[in-house]
């Protein structure tokens, strides 16, 4: 019965990995659709033909309702929702966000989800809206923990229980609820209460929430981001280490006749054309679209289509080695998720000690490229290497007598010997014409070899053009603009 | 008969239009998909299903083909290949350019393209390789321009004849072959020979090539990027002012097992996973699709679902104004695109005068987004403004009655009075955290605005964080940190 996850391939904080629960097994990262049994658009048996392995539903719904909870009791969560993948179980938590107040407990709605034969089981944790103050953020973490240890300790360590991390917008918090769910031995960890940062954009708070939580859980623990249903950010929290992701937007949006794509969502009325390649689009025009009589549910068909292909997207990525460049594509459609983009290069420190060693390529995509993992972990390297006396960092040119070392230069990198010249990431790197801010961070890589090679004399050669940059990072080092 | 384009929405150099062939019309932007009537992985009428308004084939392979050649004359061009969209035919001239010769003439070309009824005839142009040396390219220009004369001679002026305009990597003879195909009638003109630039990532070629051309060709004319087929060049290709795309890749491309996205494509046993939303990737997984029997069509049936879903993205981008938001996202996929697109960037001047007055949005993407046309419009537009003698620039806080005008600050654009607050591109404008990039150019608008009232006074009240950055910019003004 017990959760358990294993890691396949990483890149930076992110991995592809194979979630167990009791026999069953499903491929992450992954997408639960959410299945309300009153509004199904889609139902579960053709999302499970277009490969989905798990879905979400909401226990709470089911005990609350004349028409299911009967049959869900006796018949069971799969036989009712006729679907044989893993069905996680939602509490009651979300209608107490809303509504302030359910009418469950913690070991009543946990009974129930074992009784209705959940996969997974939600204990009744309080999500902490981020606008709460440090005290009602305080006292809903303490009550959430309590019922999770309550829960381990009526359930047993074995049984399918999620343990959310809550703690509001306080990071310190985040990080206690992260150590103490791993304590009570935890495999399948929900960050909860992100909807309202998502809902308003505040990206940079989101990375602050989860790279706080992801410090202090267990590299062993499977990362639910609980709520988060837009597929343009999926890529950005994968990279932060979330491996699970819900949406119910590919039906609530449709019922509002909203569009999904990875570069934003559109109403349908505002459309001109149908920008997807899925088999809705490709078979209507948007007048077709706007006026068929099963518009809801061609549209969440659609949106369904499109969020499925961004984790199958996010998935290769990560085989490929190229999920920063994933994250730096989709962060851009909104100048808000460039901020939160933009935040966690700056936590690139505590991100280059998950990322992987080698991958695929680097493929220059801008400035905030310079920033990545991979540009921090090789110039770290650098304070490593043996160096001679007299050492040539040549920008242009080739190696010269009179030195006892030549280095070439690569920038953002910086400066490479000869041996690294294939290797990743030197060699598999592409970068467009150099420009100032790629040639400054490459100074910065010949920096921190001076300051780590204190007995050798360094000269930079280069084009005329650098050498203001070169003299403005690198102080009194001695520049040759004679072409080597 | 005569071809007649009218152009509908328009954004920085790229437009919606209509094309009119005789009795039929298509929308642009618009993708021809190649079809060899001997390798048909998809039927032209599988693909008008699609919605595809115009298909391109090869007159030369009719001509000389012992299955098809006597069918075309006698049965017509449509009913052979079961199609009645728009039908353009090559001559041959891609052959001359892959063999060196072809055993045509121009006037026999054409008329067996009249023959065979063709839509849209085009003459036998020689391509020149971008390799050439301007003596070969001169002369090859010269027989172009004399066959493009002989064709209005012979088939008259109302004819459906395709003016290419070549010139190879020489921009004054693009100018030059712009300016004289215009001249000879032409309102269908492909730009030619660019397949080897592309073919070799010389994106910033292809962009001095491309506008070079554009600078002469009326704009009434429809341009047509013969060759152009992968989707990730689309945009920045519209953006520069070209309306047709024809794509033999969707079909080449799945002969040699490869797949295409917007991002780059893929050689299919390197997937992990079938990264796209089409009817295609979303009812197979990888290894499924790898063993089918049908898997060049399926694959063939993926890359034009993707190809033409970016067409729609296209018209969509367009229609919003935000084609400079789709060309930044879809450039940054490979470094050498980047570049192509920070060359465009640099051409903001001549864009600017095609580009439309106020769009959806302005979303700050980068860096590059500091180059768009509508920060170089609002930027010149402010030496119109009236100013008294004390103005206060207020980068935070309000106005103070010391001053006789006081302009806010939003960056990059720079400062701006309380009136075009909700206008475009103050209002719909969204930008990250105020970063230096940004500030800078800014305070270029801060620059124009005192240069051209230099009977005003300007005072700057500003964070402190930004006091070296404005005095960098400008100089000696007066900077107060006090938070007005």
């Amino acid at each position: 019965m017990a959760i358990a996850f294993e890691s396949l391939y990483s890149d930076i904080h992110g991995r592809t990995g194979k979630l167990t629960v009791g026999k069953k097994t499903i491929k992450t990262p992954a997408l639960l659709p959410v299945i309300n049994p009153h509004l199904q658009l889609v139902t579960p048996k053709e999302i499970q033909s277009m490969g989905v392995e798990a879905l979400i539903t909401n226990a709470y719904i089911f005990s609350q309702s004349k028409q299911y909870r009967k049959r869900a009791l006796t018949e069971g969560l799969h036989k009712v929702l006729d679907y044989d993948g893993v069905i996680m179980t939602d509490s009651g938590s979300f209608q107490l966000s809303v509504y302030g107040q359910v009418s469950t407990t913690n070991i009543e709605t946990l009974s129930f989800q074992r009784d209705i034969g959940s996969d997974i089981w939600v204990p009744l944790d309080i999500p902490t809206s981020p606008a709460s103050d440090r005290n009602s953020t305080e006292q809903d973490l303490s009550v959430t923990m309590q019922r999770l240890k309550e829960a381990k300790e009526v359930f047993g360590k074995d049984a399918p229980l999620a343990g959310p991390v809550q703690g509001g917008n306080f990071t310190d918090l985040r990080e206690r609820a992260g150590r103490e769910v791993t304590d009570l031995g935890f495999s399948f960890c929900p960050i909860g209460a992100v909807v309202p940062l998502l809902e308003s954009y505040r990206y940079r708070d989101l990375v602050s929430v989860v790279m706080a939580a992801k410090r202090t859980l267990s590299p062993s623990v499977c990362v639910h981001l609980f709520g988060a249903g837009h597929p343009s950010m999926f890529a950005l929290a994968t990279a932060m280490g979330c491996d699970l992701f819900d949406s119910a937007a590919y039906a609530l949006y449709a019922k509002e006749g909203r569009y999904l794509t990875t570069h934003g969502s559109f109403k349908i009325n505002e459309l001109a054309d149908l920008p997807c390649p899925c088999t809705v689009c490709r078979s209507h025009t948007i007048e077709e679209l706007c006026t068929a009589p099963d518009r809801e549910r061609l549209l969440a068909l659609h949106n369904l289509y499109v969020t499925l292909a961004e984790i199958s997207r996010i998935r290769q990525a990560i085989f490929d080695g190229t999920l920063w460049e994933l994250v730096d594509e989709r962060c851009r459609i909104h100048p808000q998720l460039l901020s939160g983009y933009r935040a966690l290069l700056t936590r690139t420190v505590s991100l280059e000690k998950y990322d992987r060693i080698s991958k695929r390529r680097f493929f220059y995509r801008g400035d905030e490229s310079c920033n990545r993992t991979e540009v921090f972990r090789y110039q770290q390297m650098l304070s490593r290497l043996h160096l001679g006396e007299f050492v040539l960092i040549a920008f242009e040119g080739g190696t010269r007598d009179e030195f006892n070392d030549t280095l070439f230069f690569k920038p953002p990198f910086g400066p490479y010997p000869k041996e690294l010249k294939e290797t990743f990431p030197i060699g598999p790197s592409e970068i467009p014409e150099w420009d100032d801010t790629m040639v400054r961070k490459g100074c910065k890589g010949i920096k921190i070899l001076m300051e780590s090679h204190p007995d050798s004399r360094f000269v930079v050669s280069c084009n005329p053009c650098w050498e203001a940059i070169v003299r403005q990072e690198l102080g009194n080092i001695e520049v040759r603009n004679d072409q080597v």
